[in-house]
């Protein structure tokens, strides 16, 4: 397997536009993701010329927003140079079979093979979507697959308008990074609920960990997480380890979480 | 229990000094703590007077940072208005013995009558402190305790010297809070290692998650944890977690824990 890579910046966009190329986009899907990808893209210059959604209120809103005309028909697509399909994962199915255009899914969970036809690609933007929060793409690494040159060319160009990190990578890659997302970061704030209930409990403020997981948080970017470990497990210090086992011993669930989680790190120790 | 609260900051250190009163400090230990308190209370304006260390050449080392005496034995300790002792929470006991005026101690998990005497306290600095990186403690919280209500104030007044988050909190509440802190941190920091795992076995970077992990730890700063979760567990979506179970399927550590974190989401939601 070949290694991801972040690709050279080749897409530059000054006040002058300097090899900017404008790319003319119909976007599949109203939601979260598609709102906030197609009104970053019409900010960097790009044109979307219409809105599908099932829902008229939703194709309309957006629509509105990006000054385009929108339909809930899938046989009224117009043709443009790209369909960026943002659905949820199990719709994409339903619609890429009346795209006869070029076409990317921007799911992080599903192959590039669910779609059919010749120009095919993946453009997936690695960020958990909270609603009502603004996104800044600039920042957002932007992962983009597919094999065919010319659509891949376009693709390069359209996320290096958004992000200054694009990177190639395969189906099975993003599969994994996908994977590896949740457990770095839906886990990580499953951790941060417990820390929560803990603090509640005992009348402590949580925000007094704020500080600290923001720190741990920060460490990993000039650490590995390895090297980053601290804490009793991978000190050994069995005595901290037997007191908190003691403290959680009415709390079964978080017990049996505190006493295997230790164990993963000492046995990486 | 009360719940412990932030201090009004009474405390303040203009240009001019204003309300400063210098404490005079017998620093217990010469490690990574007692190093970095001790040299921020200098900085502060306190006077170390003095530091301890078994090792000759801790001792040496630091007190020559903080052009003070040292010494490495118990009994020709100097008294000051107080001694910090930040030493390894099994070696506390043994040497608070031999200290006869105001003490602390600095450790998380330890209750204040671990100590003996009537001017005792705790002056718990609530941050990990990794070798090297030199640590800003006017962000970090510092979590004080005393019955003795004139060394209450003076570790008031000592700890708003370093920092803007002084908090009173008790020894049953700081076991807790150490105890929440491992878990948010520490076990925050192994899922960081799974996933950087998973992206090395898949020559996935593993700085492609930096941004999403660092999103995730801002977003409880304006959101509680359980407010904040995202993910396949917490919208139910089924498909999805399969997919990832069978990814894992020749990782069974991961595997097993992934559907367990999964659970405990799918529990709270």
């Amino acid at each position: 397997m070949r290694t991801a890579k972040l690709l050279n910046f080749v897409f530059f966009i000054s006040q002058k536009k300097v090899y900017f190329t404008m790319t003319k986009i119909t976007m599949i899907g109203a939601g979260h993701l598609a709102s906030q990808l197609s009104l970053a893209l019409s900010k960097a210059g790009h044109h979307i010329c219409q809105v599908y959604s099932r829902s008229e209120a939703s194709a309309s809103q957006l629509s509105k927003k990006l000054n385009c005309p929108h339909t809930t028909e899938l046989k009224n697509l117009i043709a443009s140079d790209l369909a960026v399909i943002a659905v949820s994962d199990d719709a994409i199915s339903q619609v890429e079979k009346h795209i006869h255009f070029a076409k990317v899914h921007t799911s992080g969970s599903k192959a590039i093979n669910l779609l059919n036809g010749n120009k095919v690609g993946v453009f997936y933007p690695l960020q958990s979507f909270s609603k009502n929060i603004k996104v800044d793409f600039s920042n957002i690494p932007i992962c983009i697959e597919s094999d065919n040159k010319e659509l891949k060319s376009v693709l390069i160009t359209l996320a290096q308008s958004l992000s200054k990190k694009v990177y190639e990578i395969n189906s099975l890659q993003r599969c994994h990074l996908h994977l590896a997302a949740v457990i770095s970061c839906n886990f990580s704030n499953l951790m941060y609920t417990f820390a929560n209930e803990i603090c509640t409990q005992n009348k402590i403020p949580f925000e007094l960990l704020h500080e600290l997981i923001q720190e741990t948080a920060q460490k990993i970017k000039h650490l590995s997480p390895q090297e980053s470990q601290t804490g009793p497990a991978i000190r050994g210090d069995l005595t901290i380890i037997e007191n908190h086992l003691n403290i959680l011993a009415e709390d079964s669930e978080k017990q049996y979480l505190y006493k295997i989680l230790t164990n993963s790190i000492k046995n990486r120790s």
